[in-house]
């Protein structure tokens, strides 16, 4: 039924009737669709998000909307973009097997995806707001982004078929405009959909929008993300768009997929990272979060040196793409050169991620799409300080990362950061 | 006729009676297709060029041919190149008017170019190892470059456009196969296709295909190239792609195109100068070239200025585009904060094109395609001396890139190893 009829958005109500038929859910979560159980929780920004279950599983349903759900239809926003996603999906999966959902079923048409309902998964935000400290997330997500960002680029793939893809993604358009504005440009002036804890935090925005280097920095950094298509990115890889159990990590949401600078997705991820750090003040409520303050930041250590490890592996073991050929150094029996070559490539992602980093904690707290590391701080006063420290914090690496040489300097920061201002 | 049936090369002999009925052909050159007289003179390395004149007047007919002409047929190369220099051809005549040959007709499934026959203009390359100083071809080459380069960016283009162009010039694969292996990486080790003057040479080959910090910036810039999409190059900018009078200067062939670094065209471009620079020395039969070597060097400080000051300009009067938003800058009344960051983004230029410009030079030397700069100096002795000299000089600016901060610099590097070898 579906994939015939034009477009029309899902609904609690008209799920099972829509997709009784549909084989690929059907064979997961049982036939009789009238026993189906249909929930609707999408918390995200964009879309529909179901959660049927039947009598043998259950299943997700994903539905683009054909508008922005945050701001209404007001916003536009192709229903393309599902395309986008479920071609990210595929080609993670092929990468980084078992760090993405299972895909059944992708219907273009009705911009909709089923696929693998992850349960007791949680948000991995809503994990670190509780204070839970997840053992294998920085391991878990330190492999994902090796992967996904070493065989997506020209370290390992046939050039023609990267450039082909590339291609292919360069028409996620809208999606990356909203990066393009949201995150590098509109912090930094007065933009409309602009908000952030005022009148607290007015001094400190204004001395951020009067900032030269800063604002210099995250126009370059921009122009360094919507121009150097390197490697397919997640686009979107912050802790709202990671699943976990103790055991298990998942990857979800990547529907800003496409072709950008490797830093982009690791300085995103710790950036989240370093914002629940700052946050903790926070939620101390119901007892200090000291241990989980350390372990952020060993999160943080943990993840970096995970992705520097595999991403050395695999340059050592999968290298089979046009750039950095081995016919110029091992097969000239100079494994030094390709070493050399290799921290070269990781000094550069350490040095760009700092500044997608710096600028990303700025759009959290100044742009339109707040996290709730920092929402769910009811006390303005004591929100307002937390968001300062990660101001300051985020618009030193992002104008200083060229003489940043450390991930413990980055965290020592952090940390006087954090308790310097919290008297 | 053309355009229906299937491709088929053109020669001397047939090339009248399959175009005689071309009415962008015959309007400009006259419509008596036997009285027109048909020369062919493709002297590059990859295609078919005929002048044809008629009774009113003169055309260029240019056809790919579906293989590497250098080579012959065990090199295919794919006809859509003709594509990609027709669509080149018309976004810089848009961009950089008057700076290319006007184009008459196109003919995809031909694989054919009809335009504009320049005359009496010659070939830039033959007209410096001549001797001849032209008067226009640094101010011509700086606007051309820096109109081209800033109106193809996301400085200047709506962004959805630029993506769309970038997809579409992402297909020219094969044609940046050849960059991204005859320019950055067969020079660095014994590729089948190298020649070099030998054995005059071979001690300093040896020397710099065991050069691991040459060897792994070669990379680097490779990465660069091929990652970088900041802009629509000509992607093929030497003297040799640039035909000139005391007055006029042209841009022609830029079947390379495709979405790349702005330093790009730039650095291969001032390589070529200072290769004609260094080759000088051997065309000294006839009289002493000091003159001309003060002129070139001239010429690469006067392009490199004419570029920054029509860089700047555009920058302050057409930056329209997403990137460096007048928002954050100039709306904020800091027009300081703007060129801040104009100087930013003009020394990331620089420092690539020094890159760009070192590793050109060793590939016009080390790799297949040589230049008749030094091709010319029929002395083997005097050739690999005006060689090694250039070679030395391409390591140099290539490796150092970050540590060298003005043109004169490198103009008084060159005097100096020209003149150091040359006892």
């Amino acid at each position: 039924m579906t994939g015939k009829l034009p477009f029309e958005a899902l609904s609690v109500e008209t799920l099972a009737t829509r997709l009784g038929t549909n084989e690929a859910l059907c064979s997961k979560i049982g036939k009789d669709a009238s026993a189906w159980k249909v929930r609707e929780v999408g918390d995200g920004n964009l879309n529909l998000v179901f959660i049927v279950e039947g009598a043998s599983g259950g299943a997700i349903v994903k539905q683009a909307l054909p508008y922005v759900r945050l701001v209404g239809d007001s916003w536009p926003l192709p229903l393309k973009r599902s395309f986008f996603e479920y071609h990210a999906l595929t080609r993670q999966a092929a990468r980084a097997p078992g760090s993405v959902p299972a895909i059944y079923y992708f219907d273009e048409v009705q911009a909709l995806i089923i696929m693998e309902y992850l349960s007791p998964h949680i948000i991995l935000r809503r994990a670190l707001i509780e204070g839970r400290q997840l053992p294998n997330i920085a391991r878990d997500i330190g492999l994902f982004m090796a992967r996904t960002l070493f065989r997506g680029s020209d370290l390992s793939m046939v050039t023609k078929e990267r450039k082909a893809d590339l291609a292919l993604f360069a028409d996620n358009v809208e999606l990356c405009d909203i990066t393009e504005n949201l995150v590098f440009s509109d912090p930094y002036f007065d933009a409309k959909m602009n908000r952030h804890t005022s009148p607290q935090l007015d001094g400190l925005v204004a001395e951020l929008r009067a900032d030269r280097d800063l604002k210099v920095e995250a126009q370059r950094l921009k122009h360094l993300f919507t121009a150097n298509a390197e490697t397919l990115l997640h686009g979107d890889l912050h802790s709202g768009s990671i699943m976990v159990t103790d055991q298990e990590t998942r990857m979800i949401d990547p529907e800003f997929a496409f072709y950008g600078p490797m830093a982009f997705d690791i300085g995103m991820l710790l950036a989240n990272f370093w914002m629940s750090f700052f946050s903790q003040r926070g939620h101390e409520q119901k007892g200090k979060r000291d241990a989980m303050r350390a372990y952020l930041l060993d999160v943080v250590v943990e993840t970096w040196a995970v992705f520097r490890a595999e991403f050395s592996h695999l340059w050592r073991t999968e290298r089979t793409g046009m750039l950095y050929q081995r016919s110029l150094f091992e097969d000239q029996g100079d494994i030094l050169a390709a070493e050399q070559a290799l921290d070269d490539v990781l000094h550069q992602i350490w040095t760009d991620l700092l500044g997608f980093a710096g600028i990303e904690v700025h759009r959290r707290i100044l742009g339109l799409a707040h996290n709730a590391d920092f929402e769910t701080i009811a006390d303005e006063d004591l929100r307002a300080s937390c968001e300062a420290k990660a101001l300051k914090f985020g618009r030193h690496i992002a104008v200083n990362r060229r003489q940043i040489h450390s991930i413990d300097e980055v965290n020592n920061l952090a940390a006087l950061i954090e308790q310097e201002n919290s008297i």
